[in-house]
């Protein structure tokens, strides 16, 4: 499982007043403590300040790879021009969070793919907008691929959303994306397949509960890289656990490390 | 999901002894609450008193069915004797846990099966001891399904045991058990599959994380009822969690009935 830890977005309350008061300490610890809480790459997300988006994720991005020069980023956005103004300063090679198959996103999105080599989160909504079966999202997902790698990029760089939906409003909406993702990574060999989690539980209570049998749901199902919070031990701990339970932690290692390091154990019962 | 509330058993401390001392209040409380907290059946299980197992199953039931006249008991044991001796005591269809395809302990079974309708847990062990392999467990499963048939039994009263083993032992063990719950439910139709959780995580650290992931994955399988302890809110959390998901919960009615009973939700995160 790759982790792309989120906690670095403007929506967080704490980070969007760091941010305002350029208070480089705290965004910094925020990104050590993802690190070794095991993030494979950082989300860095000022999307809820429009007005200044571009101005803190370069802020953002220099001094987070200050404090973590080797730390992969993933760029979060919505807009191709903001991520097409920052993507100069990212060092490693980033990860771009997100294009759509909706037409006036997708193609602002095709010079900056074709600049830089990257990874893509593409997610499954066309101009008809959310996916409304498991049909529509493997289209939307059939379509993305085949564009993308009209472009030159190749299917392991390509992180396929199936954009979850809420159960409370549908309560197929959780089976029709784990069949989704089964698919996805069945007809469309090498590429991955990303989800954020939470949508998921919309309007139901203890909707922690929903988004961690979820992921381990999702993680049978094909899931290889989840947009998380690495600090929230009760998730991590369903990750790792997941992983040793479906063969994909060698000799238990990474969960038995983990619990040494006091990173997946709960409260006691 | 039927769930098979397991906390009488004389492996708990406490529990044996309240039996040893014919504390019938106690015994009594332990049922009401596992019923209040949704338990189908309630599990009783006297066997590591081998001298009075018979004597202390016989006292069980009758203080059971007393204090919870319309609850359908599980008797346990290993011993056909002691199921044999004790059956007539129970008021309602029982469940009987367990047999096997182990040629002694199987014929043992048979005159009661042909004495009583009820409902029967059938472990996938045979004389060459616990399957090595999905297709193993598979092949105990249509032995002991044709067995059973041929005693007049009907699918829908065959509980199949896949026998859990340990990841600890065989990282491939997880997956295993869940190809063979699927295919022992797809091959089998209308037979159902139980499982007793905990031997997944048996040697590893932080063991209820594994078996509470390992219940999600098994439900997706196909896995229709559980032997657990309903006092366990994280479990049961997990457990209604999962079947909202797996649109098993009209409406997410039991999930949100528990949530309001506060029987599924967590302590704070």
């Amino acid at each position: 499982m790759l982790i792309v830890g989120e906690r670095i977005n403007t929506s967080r309350k704490r980070i969007n007043e760091a941010i305002a008061n350029r208070d480089m300490a705290y965004i910094q610890a925020e990104v050590r403590s993802q690190l070794d809480s095991g993030a494979d790459l950082i989300d860095v997300n000022a999307g809820s300040r429009h007005r200044s988006e571009v101005d803190d994720l370069l802020w953002l991005i220099e001094i987070i790879q200050e404090t973590a020069p080797h730390a992969r980023l993933c760029i979060d956005s919505p807009s191709p021009e903001s991520l097409k103004a920052v993507l100069g300063k990212v060092k490693h090679r980033p990860m771009l969070n997100s294009t759509t198959g909706e037409t006036a996103r997708f193609e602002g999105m095709v010079p900056i793919i074709q600049r830089r080599d990257c990874d893509l989160v593409a997610l499954c909504i066309d101009d008809r907008g959310i996916p409304k079966n498991e049909n529509q999202v493997l289209e939307n997902a059939a379509r993305l691929i085949s564009d993308l790698e009209a472009l030159g990029m190749k299917r392991e760089s390509i992180y396929i959303d199936p954009v979850i939906q809420s159960v409370s409003t549908n309560t197929k909406a959780g089976l029709m994306t784990l069949a989704a993702i089964e698919r996805v990574r069945r007809e469309f060999e090498g590429v991955n397949v990303i989800c954020g989690l939470s949508n998921i539980s919309f309007g139901l209570p203890e909707r922690t509960l929903l988004n961690r049998a979820f992921l381990t749901l999702a993680m049978k199902s094909g899931l290889n890289s989840a947009i998380v919070d690495p600090l929230d031990k009760k998730l991590m701990g369903t990750l790792r656990a997941t992983a040793v339970l479906l063969d994909q932690d060698r000799w238990c290692q990474a969960y038995t490390a983990a619990f040494r390091e006091g990173k997946v154990n709960q409260r006691p019962e």
